[in-house]
């Protein structure tokens, strides 16, 4: 292979992200590994831009930037967006970064079955088709003999199955312990450094862009146990899905009750847990000295093995090109293999 | 490749531990990999076993326990050690645990030219050799075309070079702060909280095996300086040896210094410090409630990335089996390439 076609598959934070990273490291890729990355499509969620010479994705940026729309691209901007650009063009790998939907998986699902019919190997950041159908998925990977690799889905820039998979591949890891959300590790912070209210806080969050407009996903520990249940299947072989964790977000956590812990010694943090007796998602005390007592937006995972003891990794959680940093690496790692 | 034939140099306390960590992991990796694991030869400092058809790696510890000699193996005890070994069987892979060496590198350095001179991969957990030799290493490895890795010289089971070139391949790493040394830091430590005196503690250490009995290595910062320059060679790509280093330990620092710190919120903490613009290792100010407040001998590092800003990570620094878990590591990402 010396040269890799990329379809991009959703621009929003994190796409753009792709697509800037691609941008400052394609030389580097073509010098250390002798590999050309050239995207042949790029896609919002109903338009995108499709060339088979490869697209400059500096335009891309520009483009969705000034019009709202990848459509818009000079002479290669087209009217179609999903699995139809799929169909469109020649690829080798599709990066797909769609919205986690945990209701049905879509469109994730569907793209990403499609490229593993169509041969092809997928990296994704997406949460919502791997904590629902991960067995699937991988079930459907193995039959097409293709690559699938998801770092980004878990902890953005943090890395943890790439690190649990490949970087301790010696041993059995035990159980993960973490801190899975930053949004809600924001939120608690907040409450704890300055006295204020739920409310308050997250209304603040809103404002400085780190909480969505609709935070039920991340208040309500739903984001935390999606990674929880991607982590229980990759990671420690566990065959289960959303439905087997129990979750309980930090929208009944009250400032008293941070106040009570503060004074006692310990913080209130959401902990993300998974092991083969329980997976769980809930606001737990952890003691301020302890590695958990990370402010901020910070994403933390201890992991506890049978060889090396625990081993804890921290990083950000979230970030446009943070996260797209996972993703270029989970490419990278499967093009210096073919 | 259906099988692994190893040589296992050197039995202190890491080569124990890769000894275990082998007969505990040889069924897993079989299985994973389809790759068997056999140590055709084992030796200590002056004797050795040898065997064609794979020693049993419980006996050897067994033998070596006993009998403090390796030599004594039942039937396949041999009177020689070091490079004879390597001309005395053949082998795939050289695992190489022997002393660091910071005078000379030997016998780390004659070894792994050796082998790379047979065409044989080579693991390490040495500091010596890649303190003073990397590039004399690295260049006889590429004319060999084999494997070098050495994630066990810095850190122990804490990931850091494998972490940075493959976990983190997309990134650029920028620089690296950490906590490389745990008896400086299980010294520095006990005399913050226990506000007991350099010389006590230090006493304390080597009661409790966590210091060596000429702990200058440790306390002088020669170790962390080791470590600094394998990770300014491996991961920032910095053409340095040891003597590049600006190295100050730990034992000029005084009892009411540290106190002094501690109230205004500081810690004081031994930091090697890997960028392109220094090289060092000194005793730093670190606040309160930072990630390296860490208690105890674990090793920390902080990684500054440019796409995927700072990821920490940290685990011990030292044990025997923790260190043989980043052997074994280094020797399955050797051998599920082949």
């Amino acid at each position: 292979m010396d040269e890799c076609k990329i379809i991009l598959m959703g621009f929003g934070a994190v796409g753009k992200g792709v697509a800037k990273a691609i941008s400052l490291k394609k030389d580097m890729i073509k010098e250390k590994y002798g590999i050309s990355l050239k995207v042949v499509a790029a896609a919002d969620s109903s338009t995108s831009a499709i060339c088979q010479d490869g697209l400059d994705e500096e335009l891309l940026l520009k483009v969705k930037e000034e019009t709202g729309k990848l459509g818009n691209y000079p002479e290669f901007g087209r009217d179609k967006s999903g699995i139809d650009v799929l169909d469109a063009i020649d690829y080798d790998v599709l990066i797909e970064a769609t919205p986690t939907n945990i209701k049905d998986a879509e469109p994730a699902k569907s793209l990403t079955l499609k490229a593993f019919e169509d041969g092809k190997d997928v990296v994704t950041s997406n949460k919502g088709h791997l904590a629902l159908f991960y067995k699937e998925l991988i079930e459907a990977k193995e039959a097409a003999g293709v690559d699938f690799k998801f770092e980004a889905s878990v902890g953005g820039a943090m890395p943890i199955i790439n690190l649990c998979q490949e970087t301790l591949a010696s041993c059995g890891i035990t159980s993960i312990k973490g801190i899975l959300n930053g949004t809600t590790n924001y939120i608690l912070s907040r409450m704890t450094t300055e006295g204020m209210t739920y409310e308050n806080t997250w209304e603040e969050a809103q404002q400085l862009g780190i909480a969505e407009t609709d935070p039920t996903q991340d208040v309500e520990g739903i984001d935390a146990a999606c990674k929880v249940v991607i982590l229980a299947n990759s990671v420690l072989g566990i065959d289960a899905t959303y439905d087997d964790v129990e979750v309980r977000g930090i929208s009944d956590v009250s400032l008293e009750a941070i106040e009570l812990a503060k004074e006692e010694g310990y913080y209130v943090k959401l902990i993300g847990e998974v092991s083969r007796k329980q997976l769980k998602v809930s606001p737990r005390l952890v003691k301020k000295n302890s590695p958990f007592a990370i402010d901020g937006t910070l994403n933390l995972a201890n992991v506890n093995t049978d060889l090396a003891d625990d081993i804890t990794v921290m990083g950000k959680g979230a970030g446009s090109l943070e996260t797209a940093s996972a993703m270029l690496t989970d490419l990278i790692n499967i093009i210096k293999n073919k």
